[in-house]
């Protein structure tokens, strides 16, 4: 599958830069992109010469089946550059991992790992001026495969195409979040597609959200379909309960994405002699460690986020403000990430990756 | 949201019609499209002047929602002509009201009814040289409707585009097809958006699906997600069992597509005075109905096949064929709806809808 050599990238540059008419300090998440994209095909049953070029608007036909069968996968991963304009990745053999677990999900091919990073890294390089340093400055990479095939017949599509494209970030929430605990609505089933980042989970969480937010709660923390008894995640994030100084999150199953900052706290907490449970959490168990005072913090985990400490929740109209605590394990995770993100600590468990 | 009058649709004819390219008697399904393509964008909170025009490849950003986050969804309904050289569509206000369910469980904006049928009549018109008369031959027609807004923040998008294609077909299946039960992935959760045509619904289904085909099976029959023990419906059609001379369909519920051939069926065999429960169906009672001899037939229903008979099937391992009887209901009901949607016979419900 991997007869073209993926250093014989075809690069196009662009001819202006956009980086001058860009607000750094006023960006919206996901609206600004840099100025190159990776692209590759896969045609004929393999991968053709990858490509970076301007980044630009694509042809496609509308029988594309991307369009009507959501064949289609993403990641979402960041670029931190120090002080001295060194430029890393955080865990990134993690997403190239996961969107070849997501794309087999979906019944489409697995991207290769060294067309995976010798992409990356080539447009990294080239649209490095965009990375701003500084902690909570990063740059938002988007790699993703659409079924471009144009018929629509309800099966795997025979072409698709892989594209990175980049945005410069900041933090993506700022404020604590109020959630909702699902009682109705699921985001996934067993046997389904929630552990991918299938294009279609997201799309479904949309309405059931939106109903959170006209009750003023940002986000909904999914619990299991069958049940509703078991707090699962959030939309975005992977969510952590602290009760007194124990840790807890739900483990991964086929319905919940194996977050890569999730793993990383879980590490963390071990490095730091945090007892951490990865075991069922129900929402019994939570309401009433709110109600007694034992439960202390509630946050999510994601790229996008780092940690988003929680605020409230909603649960059968009981709502629940939770103070937010000096020296709270969110934040002392999310120094700690964001620390070894931007090369301002040890890095003992490898996971920084430089861009050469 | 409606201030547009769907009147004043902008036509741009093609100028050069492929139809004499096209092998009527060999056509692929939804490979070869026609001359045009009706085209409707969504922005500043209201559809735009509607558009005809050539069909052709559409230009969008690579940071569309569409493509990151799935939020699409279409239908599929056909237009018949009689030997008058009169069209028909089929019940086509329900698939009307079923985008705009779709929509709204996916936080998309209603497309108003009127445009909705302005625009098919419109397209349909213009492109009436590609209806075939004769039973078998149809106009498959895939409205749809796209994300295009260019941010890839996880949240409804400001921007759509509906789009209305269409792709000259035979019948779908031909063979009656062999399917396996469903006892570890699943198609849609309680709570989900398996009652909707949503473009994710359809890609989850292609692994599992070519699981199955691996196995000799061309389908699977989905079970419920939570125990596995009830039968649902198959990727693209709703299924029917024949227990003696009884039938039974599992009920619509959230998981479950509404189909339109289904209620057709419902219809027409109280009509003929056929007992038709609608009740949810166990797996266990379709097997002891196999072993004792009182399972008759399985059959599938939905737009594009019709009625699809099932010629075997598989669960834990145990596989039972299902002789094709003579006078199956499955040709009863498939010659009915056929000769109804041609023109052919009385039409007592009201079902076809004549484009003049
Ligand atoms: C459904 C879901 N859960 C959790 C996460 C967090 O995963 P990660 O920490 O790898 O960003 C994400 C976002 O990437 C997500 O989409
Ligand atoms: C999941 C699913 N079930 C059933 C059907 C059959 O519905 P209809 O009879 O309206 O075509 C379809 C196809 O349209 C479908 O996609």
């Amino acid at each position: 599958m991997t007869e073209t050599n993926p250093n014989e990238i075809v690069i196009v540059k662009s001819e202006n830069s956009k980086i001058n008419t860009v607000d750094f300090s006023n960006l919206i998440f996901g609206r600004v992109f840099t100025d190159h994209m990776f692209v590759c095909d896969f045609e004929d049953g393999k991968w053709q010469t990858p490509q970076i070029m301007p980044y630009q608007a694509m042809t496609i036909e509308p029988s594309a089946r991307v369009f009507h069968y959501g064949q289609a996968v993403f990641e979402g991963m960041k670029a931190y550059k120090d002080e001295n304009g060194k430029i890393f990745l955080f865990r990134p053999n993690e997403n190239c991992n996961r969107i070849n677990k997501s794309a087999a999900r979906l019944a489409m091919p697995k991207f290769p790992e060294d067309y995976f990073f010798k992409g990356l890294e080539t447009l990294l390089r080239l649209d490095s001026e965009w990375i701003k340093p500084g902690v909570g400055n990063s740059l938002y990479i988007r790699p993703f495969v659409i079924a471009t095939e144009p018929a629509i017949s309800a099966s795997p599509a025979a072409s698709y195409r892989f594209i990175i494209i980049c945005s410069p970030a900041k933090a993506y929430y700022n404020e604590p979040v109020r959630v909702l605990f699902a009682e109705k609505y699921s985001r996934s089933a067993d046997g389904g597609v929630g552990f991918a980042k299938a294009a279609g989970n997201y799309a479904a969480q949309f309405y059931p959200t939106s109903l959170a937010q006209k009750k003023g709660f940002d986000q909904i923390i999914w619990t299991d379909a069958s049940s509703h008894k078991y707090l699962e995640e959030a939309g975005t994030m992977n969510i952590f309960f602290r009760i007194h100084d124990k840790l807890i999150t739900a483990p991964n199953n086929d319905r919940i994405l194996d977050g890569v900052t999730r793993k990383s706290v879980i590490q963390l907490a071990k490095d730091l002699g945090i007892e951490c449970e990865v075991r069922r959490v129900s929402v019994k168990e939570i309401k009433a460690a709110a109600k007694d005072g034992s439960l202390k913090e509630i946050f999510g985990t994601g790229t996008a986020a780092v940690i988003s400490p929680v605020s409230a929740f909603e649960h059968a109209d009981d709502v629940f403000e939770i103070d937010q605590i000096k020296d709270s394990y969110a934040s002392l995770f999310k120094s700690t990430l964001l620390d070894i993100q931007h090369n301002l600590s040890d890095d003992k468990h490898g996971w920084r990756y430089e861009i050469r």
